[in-house]
């Protein structure tokens, strides 16, 4: 049966999303194709509050289109110090979005990330990128960044299903 | 003109609340009472998305019905690093759901509360509720802490108005 798998990337500025679709009965590179991918951004001169109503407002329409059956959002962690409370109170909307549609959801930190892709841990970013672009038979990176995150995560959850 | 006063002090597991009636009109100690003060809680053993859910549902629950003028929001840091992330996203729905009900906010750090309440920025726990039970003419500190942590946060609201 297909599955829809909506990878995100929770940010406050720029929060990632891609979508991909998977069908574990067609073969070999048939099995997954790319549904959409792109950003949400909030303008840095507005009120943290506003922002964060745009990010839930954006997130609503873009469940109501994508209609994932899976959902894997990125696990946080403490390396990005400067931002970290920024970026978690942002993520607290996606996860309570994602709850309020009732969807099924997985998190993976960029290490699983990372190995999930391109078999180690430590890849580059531009190593994630060039596999992100093998696996859905793109002729180059799908842009921008937080994007590109966004569907490898997508594929993590496709690999590990 | 009077002005209702909800102190909000974000958490995951309890999210406090207090609300107060502020009089600029009347004199001394008949400024400012107390409207009403409690708890949001949800239970561990939930998932972190439905636990957001419930925060989200009360919190719009609780602003149908205190009706407030200004919101005084509890200011995060790290120094509480083991759930730090956590308490983030809970403070993300509270900025959100505020922001939704388009209500004016203003934030404080623990040091700011302690400063207003007692006239000390290291002042413990037990005197800055001593402090609120004195202002609001309460025969005891309110309880839970949470509960007279965030009328603490509407009271110095209050003083700075």
């Amino acid at each position: 049966m297909e599955k829809r798998i909506l990878g995100l990337d929770p940010g406050l500025a720029t929060l990632g999303f891609g979508a991909v679709l998977c069908n574990p009965a067609a073969t070999g590179a048939a099995q997954v194709s790319i549904l959409d991918f792109g950003i949400i951004q909030t303008p840095a001169h507005q009120e943290i509050g506003d922002r964060l109503c745009m990010i839930y407002d954006d997130l609503h329409s873009l469940l109501d289109y994508v209609q994932p059956d899976l959902v894997a959002i990125e696990k946080l962690f403490f390396y990005r110090m400067g931002n970290t409370i920024a970026v978690a109170q942002a993520r607290g909307i996606v996860v309570l979005v994602v709850a309020q549609f009732k969807l099924a959801s997985v998190e993976f930190t960029p290490a699983q990330v990372k190995q999930a892709l391109t078999g180690y841990g430590n890849a580059d970013k531009q190593e994630v990128q060039q596999a992100v672009a093998r696996e859905l038979k793109l002729e180059k990176a799908p842009k921008p960044d937080d994007a590109a995150d966004a569907l490898a995560l997508a594929l993590t959850a496709w690999f590990q299903a």
